[in-house]
């Protein structure tokens, strides 16, 4: 229980931060950490600018919650076998530098992709979804879930099998909905990933598939944070009339598909099998 | 080692960020982390905004140092026996919290001082003092080594004594510094404080004395991050003619004092007394 809230509060602590690099105005349906304190300080009568307190707050907001998250696990901990407790500690750790680095890539990747070869941009997409979120979301839980309960290495191993590739599948369906998602359901609003400007592999795909003139005018409107409803709506129809979002959700199946494979070989008791099965149905078909 | 590179690198990420957070272009003479990033980004012909990738990925470098420091202790404490690891990251833990809690009411304070009773100002800054600086800078770095080498409860209690009224000083030092420091020792621009608004003891001992026109225009220039240098120089005098350098001059006395004092009763082995004397002279006695 503790593990698992120290894996929620590590996650809180990723989400305040991200949404303050990424500028996002609301989470979960409700404001952003940093325009909490931004509205806090706007209702008083207080010396400075607003939006500066808002972003200060929320970088000591994520750091608190990142300690706290260490003590949570460390709670959690102390009562396994050294073996065990070093196992999750590990895995943990390497988590905790992994989607840091995932998320550095995927902010570079926002900007850089201008000055790198048209050919990688698929590639370096991949490399995104693999570190932000991939590991992340799915693998790291698992193993460190696996590790707490005693797991063999080759246990952990079936369960890494079977927790990437999902997690793939997991951000692959999360780029879809950041574009197609209903901001009644998924409590952002409505193309927030493009006038974000992210470089999804499903943008890269689409970049692949447009002609010359099309792809010119997804790199124009892509990344501006003024789109209006009519532009979001142009190039949610092409992303989807050049065949990029049929790619994306074979991609999803055939992840999906991986994932169960690895599931069946790997033997676990029945109970388990199953929660896992009804995980990655989830996850993949989820609409919020 | 470990345990000191821990807190080194602990320090690194809490600079990261706070320069960040106090918007502050240089950092020991060079360029501080986001302003580094920010310049990769101009120099490259990336999309986007510059300045926005330089706060993001200082956002992330300070996150990837906070989970580095934590793993460097771990290392550090596996080899030591339950309780004395145990003692030695409880208090890491309690440090991290404080500072972090004490960089908030830092920021609060900078803003929130327009709309709190006069009288409440200095008070207000001293807790400042003691949770953003005394503890982190001296007490915890103390009791850890303490725990480390697996003192006795009462031997961590005289060096907390010791250690928190010595950080008290060290603050004070740096907040002098921050308005009179040389700029090419201390390797930040002169006055820089004053342009940030840092509303420290200094500026609440100085409002107590000051008149009230006097007391006006202090408040108007506090925290103008245009400052020119005559404006500089006018409040530097202003500050020193009201007395209120004397009087943070007489604190760290004082304190350094009541440090030494706690340092003679507690009855430490000669060298360790020798050591700590010396480091009381060079927190409080520094020029940069």
């Amino acid at each position: 229980m503790s593990a698992s809230a120290a894996l929620e509060v590590f996650h809180a602590a990723a989400l305040v931060h991200d949404d303050l690099i990424d500028n996002s105005d609301t989470r979960r349906g409700a404001p952003s950490a940093h325009r909490v304190f931004e509205s806090r300080h706007a209702d008083s009568a207080w010396a400075g600018s607003a939006p500066d307190y808002g972003r200060a707050t929320a970088v000591l907001l994520g750091d608190l919650l990142l300690g706290w998250s260490d003590e949570l696990l460390d709670d959690g901990l102390a009562a396994l076998p050294t073996q065990a407790a070093r196992a999750a500690r590990l895995e943990f750790n390497r988590m905790r530098t992994e989607v840091t680095v995932g998320q550095y890539l995927d902010i570079l990747e926002e900007r850089a992709w201008v000055a790198m070869p048209d050919d990688a941009q698929r590639e370096r997409a991949e490399r995104v979804v693999v570190f932000k979120s991939a590991k992340y979301s799915i693998e790291a839980p698992l193993v460190i879930g696996g590790a707490i309960a005693g797991g063999s290495p080759a246990e952990l191993d079936a369960l890494r099998a079977f927790g990437l590739p999902l997690g793939i599948a997991f951000q692959l369906r999360d780029d879809l909905l950041g574009v197609y998602g209903d901001p009644s359901v998924t409590g952002k609003p409505a193309g927030d990933d493009l006038r974000e400007g992210k470089r999804t592999v499903l943008v890269a795909i689409a970049r692949e598939r447009l002609s010359s003139p099309e792809r010119q005018l997804l790199d124009d409107l892509l990344g501006d944070p003024d789109l209006d409803e009519e532009q979001v709506r142009s190039l949610q129809q092409a992303l989807r009339d050049c065949g990029a979002v049929d790619e994306v959700e074979r991609i999803i199946a055939m992840r999906t598909e991986e994932a169960n494979r690895a599931l069946e070989a790997a033997k676990l008791d029945r109970d388990a099998s199953i929660a896992l099965a009804d995980l990655a149905g989830a996850v993949t078909r989820r609409v919020s």
